[in-house]
């Protein structure tokens, strides 16, 4: 079996609930036939890492090294890893192992974040009992299946968010078919948002953009909207009422506001929830019925559905609009993230080393 | 123009909100050229009719007549009326005139219960500012495209559910696409579900049926089910989580029980709701993301929806469970559905005359 090159791993642990992380470090698993080892060079901060340094979703496991939105360069592989070279450079999202079984329910179907076996990338338990921990870090180790190859032309730090946010807003996109002359709301122009907008133009649809600040009209226009509603308005909002085939929603909205969101709709609409907000969703059964809207939830995407969003975005040349933080100002960029200050994507960087 | 034969309509109208009717009478619109005047030999009684009389949806107009369960016989049509002749016996469901263009985004779909010129079939106003009054009453006048000859080999008495209970469920499944080898869920089994089993068996669906009473057992398995769960038994519950494609919803739920039916889903399951409960409908936002589950209402069905309703029902011998009541004991015939004791629907049916 192959040897990893880096036996302990360091990198910046919560090790508490709040917004601050400590050094840490771990001792990995050994390196699997299946896996590779990568020297981290980016690591995006998603809001689920936020959630899960605060606890917020109430299943944090402390110590944990959060960050899914990882790129780096493989330093080690598998012996049975075939489709990659030690040099590339690689992303890995927010899933590291599932099954990949012909038989299994999930994976059979392009499902495999619903895979039974399905590890997260970090606050996960593996099979054999090796808690995962995520890209605030040096380096990690993913199954190969997992670690995705960044397209020539896209520039690896702005792939980072990609791993996470992109394929989050691409997956139900291409999986509900959004397509030239669909009107197409996005609810929240942050980091998922602002994506959202371009993967949503590049489809051919109209984009509809709904935020509190009016201050991001014109990005959203540069961004490839079509209108940009100031949801504090209320002629502005009247204006788009029924005419939506979709909504994305990406911020933390209040439970009482989705009932509103219905009246945006044409009827069999399609409201997709991406965001993760504290509390309840509520809504008014008749208004539900009358308008025959429907309502999902979408959760990051799959293997295929990953390697399509590289190469879409390449291929679009869509990037996130980042802000980067040297590693070691780790906590500076974690409390830029949770005042909502993020414009639109903070991207932490690993200082190059020799390995 | 052709004059109507029943210058004043004799029903029994809700005067207040309540369970009571009283005998009453309006001076009908003229009939128009697309019109037909219909004698009306039954009329089922629907939860919506118990919601109207009631005032509970707060939109009632008193007095109303409602009822929009209706089979009856044609005796007089209007003079551009080419496809019914009088002596047919015909349906009509929940709804009377729709416009019917091509140019409505609502009508040129099949979805001309959304027509903005829709008028439902009681409680609501022509676009000539007449009221329209339902099938609590021994006539009514419509618009010919919404009175549904009743296929030979029908008994009209029977057909009368199908023209609301039957067609909004079947609607929904012929839109979802529900077919053979699906596992298709029914919460609540009355008026609508125990019509629902019946189309889901016919098309092909292993149907699994949730109530809290568990001497509907028997029942259910008759109707052509293939598991019951007494949704009080745990072990039962926990047997179908996670099993089921569709889940149609037609009891009145209370709003913290939907954050339990999205686990009985498969992963992508669609569930939805038939039923309008009281108050709101509350989900966890994560549960909701993690299964990528979708929630839907529906409502009604057009007008091809319900022709086709009406052919596969004869074609599949479904005909619903009713129970007969006279005309004149209409009140008592409320009280009997408006405590829940349907079995599970409840036939109004006039005397027999001349006309």
């Amino acid at each position: 079996m192959v040897q990893g090159k880096i036996n302990e791993i360091y990198g910046w642990a919560a090790m508490e609930p709040g917004v601050k992380v400590k050094p840490w470090s771990y001792i990995p698993r050994p390196l699997g036939d299946n896996d590779v080892e990568i020297k981290i060079e980016y690591s995006g901060i998603c809001g689920s890492d936020m959630h899960t340094i605060k606890n917020e979703w109430m299943r944090t496991a402390y110590p944990t090294i959060v960050g899914h939105e990882i790129v780096g360069k493989v330093i080690t592989k598998g012996e049975k890893v075939t489709h990659l070279e030690e040099g590339d450079i690689v992303g890995v999202g927010a899933q590291v192992y599932s099954c990949l079984q012909d038989d299994c329910n999930a994976c059979s179907r392009d499902l495999d974040p619903h895979c039974p076996s399905c590890v997260a990338t970090y606050n996960f338990k593996y099979a054999d009992g090796h808690t995962s921990h995520g890209g605030y870090a040096e380096a990690i180790r993913v199954d190969a299946n997992y670690a995705f190859k960044i397209p020539a032309g896209l520039d690896p730090v702005y792939a980072a968010p990609l791993m996470c946010a992109g394929v989050t807003v691409f997956a139900p996109m291409l999986r509900k078919g959004v397509k030239k002359g669909d009107r197409v709301g996005i609810v929240g122009i942050g980091g998922l948002g602002h994506l959202a907008i371009q993967y949503a133009h590049a489809l051919g649809a109209e984009v509809v953009t709904f935020s509190h600040s009016p201050n991001k009209r014109e990005e959203c226009m540069k961004l490839g909207a079509t209108t940009f509603v100031n949801v504090s308005n209320k002629e502005e909002i009247d204006a788009v009422r029924h005419s939506l085939n979709f909504l994305f929603i990406t911020s933390d909205s209040k439970s009482s506001q989705y009932n509103d969101y219905i009246t945006w709709m044409t009827f069999e609409g399609q409201i997709v929830l991406l965001s993760l907000p504290m509390g309840q969703m509520t809504f008014s059964p008749i208004e539900f019925v009358l308008s025959e809207v429907a309502i999902t939830g979408s959760m990051i995407g799959g293997m295929n559905v990953l390697k399509k969003t590289l190469e879409f975005s390449a291929k679009h040349n869509i990037l996130p609009i980042i802000e980067r933080f040297p590693m070691d100002k780790i906590n500076e960029a974690l409390e830029h993230v949770s005042c909502g200050k993020a414009r639109y994507r903070a991207v932490l960087e690993n200082t190059p080393s020799d390995i």
